[in-house]
């Protein structure tokens, strides 16, 4: 946030295109979480806080703010998190500073994230990762890629398979837009390739990001991460959640409690991406009478994940709920 | 093939565009199965019979093109079993006699996979399929979705999820358009959500087709059918697999041995569809820096399989091997 105007990299025209998305007012900013101009978990709740401290400076209701700009998204913790935390500022000063200690926090946090899961990184490793959960998707450092750009720097060799993640692609666009900029070696993978990978052998281990952990360990993250935790297991291959403890919803005692969000089915009928031209433009594959469905999370049930990584260290799903009070 | 001249519909357009591609010889109707104008293991052999056909009756060294049509394409068995029985034909006539009756043989195995598979679909059925094993892909009918068609015709109420099928979106394109023309109720979704949807219990069955089938009931199809087989197995769902025994190959012992063809990687990067305009146009997905890998199928063992439909009735995937002397 810049002279209370909140600053993202519009994330829809990436890799194809590099461009700052101004948000003068809180709704703008809300809307801008709502369409996607920003998206992944701590990119969310950074946005989420910049907003809230938006409301606060113009003076406006920030009750009604608070349930204006929860109501863009669902599934995301952090987004919640963030205003609830500036929600209580006593004043428009201290919700400045609430919300810019939101965003360090949270690149504070992936950092550590880094550094705990570089640990299960061995040199030569192939890694699977799907969505994106890099430093787009949150302040800095990313959960998912992280340990990799830790191993990375590091000295280790590692290639990354980057599923496409349909419908949006946020692996193929976002997620390779990384690896390619952090000079990591990476394929693009169609999402139904993962699985002949891992059944190769050629997958030594899988790291996702989430946007919701239940008490339980269940973890929400991005449509097709439970296919690929199933097949982890089913192959033998460990099956790794990084995220900061602020994705935690230490009050939803079960994944099945996680509201799952449903998008326009035109992101399933329809293809965004750089034509002939240059322009970022959009197709349609799909026969127009036919319709799609188009869940954007799926849970991904504790017993498929070897561990979860967060900033205060590696857990096993089960011991989530005892974090709060540690 | 009317007047010498084999007329494939041009599926890459479809479903944006119905046109009829022409072949005036054997090389470019064996090039149409490599750019995959036609595709779809009964498709490539009903054409790939034709071609042969073309061959004799332009007086070609029959043996060459025989050896040119094969290698087109590496995993389809149709290919092999129709090029390798006009191969026999003592003339010309013989030959375009041979191959028309793979294709009208193909068609009446279809429609008698229907009949087979209809009895496993029940009034309210909520099926899922995967890629395009359909009319298109067949001389008619199709394999896994004639079941479907049959159990509509009865009057029987079904709804298909389309998995969309990347990279071809063969699934997106072809199978909805088919489902669209049979007035079967259906939706689109990414491939990611079939697991999804598997594991809410909102699928009662899943059917797909085969490229090839191994003697000891190993599958080849599709890439990312291994990963629907097993999300099936781990949900309790039914998997199937549709095929004319033309599709099976005696002589490979297990789906290890069984090529896989790798594609181009602008298949993953880059996506065909309709643009504004309204013409069939490409639009590149991924950063310029970044390569993919594309295995166009893969190989899902017999254990995941609940049976195969062929035109000889149903059979575990271990009865496989004594189809070929009963």
């Amino acid at each position: 946030m810049e002279d209370g105007i909140v600053k993202l990299i519009n994330q829809p025209l990436l890799p194809h295109k590099f461009e700052i998305y101004d948000c003068k007012d809180y709704k703008i900013t809300a809307e801008a979480i709502r369409d996607m101009v920003v998206r992944g978990a701590g990119a969310i709740g950074a946005t989420a806080g910049y907003a809230m401290a938006q409301a606060f400076l113009a003076g406006e209701d920030v009750g009604k703010a608070a349930e204006y700009i929860k109501s863009m998204r669902p599934t995301a913790q952090n987004l919640f998190y963030a205003v609830d935390k500036v929600l209580k500022a006593k004043d428009k000063e201290e919700a400045v500073k609430v919300a810019q200690e939101i965003a360090d926090e949270d690149a504070d946090f992936c950092e550590r994230i880094g550094e705990h899961g570089e640990n299960l990184i061995q040199d030569g490793f192939k890694i699977l990762t799907h969505c994106n959960a890099g430093w787009l998707a949150f302040v800095d450092w990313g959960s998912a890629l992280s340990p990799v750009y830790k191993a990375k720097r590091n000295g280790k060799n590692v290639f990354v398979f980057a599923d496409e993640t349909r419908p949006r692609c946020q692996g193929a666009r976002l997620t390779a837009f990384e690896l390619a900029q952090e000079g990591v070696p990476h394929a693009v993978i169609a999402d139904n390739a993962a699985g002949y990978y891992m059944k190769k052998k050629e997958v030594d281990f899988v790291i996702v990001g989430s946007d919701r952990i239940a008490a339980n360990g269940d973890v929400a993250n991005k449509i097709g991460t439970y296919e690929k935790a199933v097949l982890a297991k089913e192959n033998g291959i460990p099956f790794y959640v990084a995220a900061p403890t602020t994705t935690i919803d230490f009050e939803c005692e079960s994944g099945d409690k996680i509201p799952i969000e449903e998008r326009d089915e035109g992101e399933v009928l329809c293809m965004f991406g750089k034509d002939n031209c240059g322009k970022v433009s959009k197709i349609r594959i799909a026969p127009e009478e036919s319709k799609a469905k188009n869940p954007a999370f799926d849970v991904t049930p504790a017993k498929y994940i070897a561990g979860i990584i967060t900033e205060k260290g590696i857990f096993k799903p089960e011991e989530i709920k005892d974090i709060k009070n540690s």
